[in-house]
């Protein structure tokens, strides 16, 4: 079967992501290292994503703020180990000012800074310190704020979407005066990002708690949502840390409490970003380019007319803007339907390929037969193809489409889950319980999925033996899944008391 | 009579903006040099801001990216005039690791950049890179894109909202084929700006083209919109460029046209930026703190109950969550109404002075006696006091103010344009024929507004000298009012022909 792509995702799943990425317009190289462009479509289902996201933050109470950019080093000097984490890929402003000289654009030396500036990676200090002012007396807490930023993390490898230089996220930061409501507010945060991930993007994940070796540096306990991509890698996908008194202590955020005497807040951080369009086209992507669920999709129905230059074209033209209007007085998902009729300047396959490629939900047909017989020509892009390889193009009465499009968009939304939903839950083996099996079973296909194994839950060194082993693997720990099944077994990597299940998998 | 701030512009406009700034909890000082956190009142009056304007931006025909925040300095190398419009201002990055020395974090020299990273002031150089890849025949053009993003100018003195090193803006960029096509889109997001500001923020403004000493660098003509501060200064609020070929030259944006040969595109930018909230403050603010115009208003209408922590309190709660829930299903402004309830523990006069001070439009509270009688009691943020000096409270029946409320905050929007829109057009001198005039004019008042006088559009020299002398008496010219009457006398400058009109002010 030809596909609309040049490269399979058996063929070459890398060469495949960024087919995808190229050819639905989603981003590109800038000629800035490490940095995308994200183009209209990809940057229309970020916005899809903020809006549903935002919504869902500001429903659990939190508002949004704005920090600086610019974070002072001394900042960071005061945690050590937040530093450490972070030291090794932040971008360093050190002057303000250029000359020229020799013809060239210099940083000029008599505007260098007196204290250079990192571009924020992260802002749990800059925002430390500004809950540092805001709270004097527990009447003050929670303090419950978010913020949508750019930040910026020196990768050396990147790719687009998933590993950037740059890239675009929410960043959650709240301060409680209880370690129990703190706790409370990581895991509402977690759940958040499970709903909306699965709700909305389609992208089932399993929620747990990172192990040690893999928490925010600084965190006390670090969760996260982790999803199957189709190659079988693991994604988080996004991240809810427990941060103690770590950055309290460090920006000194205290308050008096009910009793009189002072006490240090204690903190939360979680943040999602642009990394889910790269999940979400691991997912739902397929051989011929993106399919992106209605919820976040710019538009769900494209209307493509069938024009041959010809005295037809302009009542083709009018039953298309009809049909347009109506979908968009129509809701689904509790929101209006999203229509497009697409006039641009060129052949209607054309078209048409272009919106299969760039995955819209529904791409309708509109030739002269069409008109006449008062019906539309529907492709499903999650069905795209009759069991005899062609394409599955349906012609249903106008009327009639329009009246079941919400229903289809949202069985459409519906299937995208259901189909990933059911990879991942047939892709984590739960049997291993030796060493051997492990490294059999993801040496046994080109695609393992993961494995959920019992273990003691080591620490320290013990841990540091265990997350060398599996590097030696090209493994890695991804979270104990909070539904996981009590342990009853011996821990698959000492062989003593296992204590939980944590996932092990390939991963980005 | 008494205000609730302790500072009124009459007597300090400057250290007046700072207080309303600080009691409405808009914006603080970070400890970043030049930047600020923007608190959620103040964020909240910038989503709605961005909401409004993104929509219209949008039915324009503009759709959204996001480019790169770093620019590599070779970029601006290739435009000379643009480049030195920047190159005092620009934050450089250098470095792209930390390493601990001597007990201190320094940038470490074994990551220095090849080539030094501008954080973008602006994105023309950037997104002129893109247009050169995406435009490749006539069939490409127009491109129509627009940006949310940070931006820094390394200013040296700063004042929030006004002028910050680092501030939020949405920057549109376009390219067309031909002069008619860039100045048409020129000029429409010029109307954009001015009915938007206008409309939503209800800011009188005067649009007109920028003289040629303020272009903006690298461009061929530049319209602005101004607004008249209530200490009778001048704010351009918002500018729109025709930059002609200059950045097409720079990047190589060159199209196949019809006729099969290459033409240089001509292209437009456009923005605006988190300084109109600086606008709105000094246009609308006053003795009591800061009035929000009801569509740029997190909350539009805020109710305090009058709680006595005894057994009335449950039903006054009850009563008050009734009343918001029949507020947030009216719509106004075609929008649902954004009604909130101040559940916060504190005394109900703390919370309303504390939503006086921040500007909601409508301040509700009900007491034990308003739920007896069915009642509430209204306050009109644009209409605080009776004629007698008295906080004007009206006691209105509950059904009454919500069959009233989607007027009432369609009365309060209009009238608080209605006000500046008075004070705009009383303030402007339009009679003043000599220099001395104008001399005598601005020193008359501590508060002079502008005036509008008639100029031979001097060039080059002669207009720096003309410059030159506007500074002596700190002013400024603003823009060419497109509305203005034609010249019909003599340039007040030079004693030759006039041919337009200028307006003179002093500015921010």
């Amino acid at each position: 079967m030809k596909h609309a792509l040049s490269v399979t995702r058996e063929q070459d799943f890398s060469a495949w992501y960024q087919a995808v990425i190229s050819e639905a317009d989603l981003a590109e190289e800038s000629g800035v290292r490490g940095c995308m462009v994200i183009r209209p479509w990809g940057y229309g289902i970020w916005e899809r994503i903020q809006a549903l996201l935002d919504a869902r933050i500001k429903a659990t109470g939190h508002e949004n703020c704005y920090f600086p950019l610019f974070i002072p080093l001394s900042y960071f000097e005061k945690e050590a180990e937040h530093v450490d984490g972070f030291a090794k890929e932040m971008a360093v402003v050190t002057h303000h000012r250029l000359i020229q000289k020799d013809g060239k654009l210099v940083p000029d030396p008599d505007a260098k800074l007196e204290e250079p500036l990192v571009v924020r990676p992260t802002s749990e200090t800059v925002i430390g310190a500004a809950f540092s002012r805001w709270v004097q007396s527990w009447r003050d807490l929670p303090v419950l704020i978010n913020q949508w930023a750019n930040v910026v993390r020196w990768e050396m490898r990147t790719r687009m979407f998933l590993r950037t230089s740059e890239f675009l996220w929410q960043e959650g930061h709240t301060a409680h005066a209880t370690v129990d409501e703190a706790m409370e507010e990581t895991m509402k945060m977690l759940e958040v990002y499970r709903s909306f991930a699965e709700e909305c993007v389609g992208l089932p994940v399993v929620a747990g708690e990172k192990p040690e070796n893999e928490r925010f540096p600084g965190a006390v306990a670090t969760y996260s949502i982790e999803a199957m991509m189709q190659d079988g890698k693991a994604l988080q996908a996004g991240t809810s840390h427990f941060l103690g008194t770590t950055f309290s202590q460090a920006q000194n955020i205290k308050f008096q409490n009910a009793e009189g005497s002072q006490e240090l807040a204690q903190t939360t951080s979680w943040g999602m970003s642009t990394r889910m369009i790269g999940g979400l086209i691991m997912v739902h992507g397929d051989d011929d380019g993106l399919r992106v669920p209605p919820r976040v999709a710019p538009y769900q129905v494209v209307v493509v007319p069938m024009l041959r230059d010809n005295d037809e074209d302009a009542a083709i033209l009018d039953y298309c803007g009809e049909l347009v209007a109506s979908l968009n007085e129509l809701d689904a998902f509790r929101e209006p339907v999203r229509a497009l009729l697409d006039k641009r300047p060129a052949k209607a396959a054309t078209k048409r390929w272009g919106w299969v490629k760039k995955g819209a939900p529904i791409v309708i047909e509109v030739g002269g037969r069409d008109v006449a017989g008062g019906n539309v020509s529907v492709i499903r892009r999650d069905r795209l193809y009759r069991e005899d390889g062609k394409l599955d193009s349906q012609i249903v009465a106008k009327g009639d489409f329009v009246t079941g499009a919400t229903a289809m968009l949202e069985d459409i939304q519906a299937s995208l889950f259901a189909d990933a939903k059911g990879r991942l839950d047939g892709s984590i083996d739960r049997s291993i319980g030796t060493l051997d099996a492990l490294k059999a079973y993801f040496n046994a296909s080109a695609r393992p999925g993961w494995a959920l194994v019992q273990w003691a839950r080591p620490t320290g060194e013990a841990l540091e033996k265990v997350v060398q082993w599996l590097k030696g693997e090209k493994l890695t720990l991804r979270n104990v899944p909070l539904d996981a099944d009590a342990a009853d077994g011996a821990c698959i990597f000492t062989g003593g008391q296992a204590v939980e299940r944590v996932l092990v998998g390939r991963s980005y």
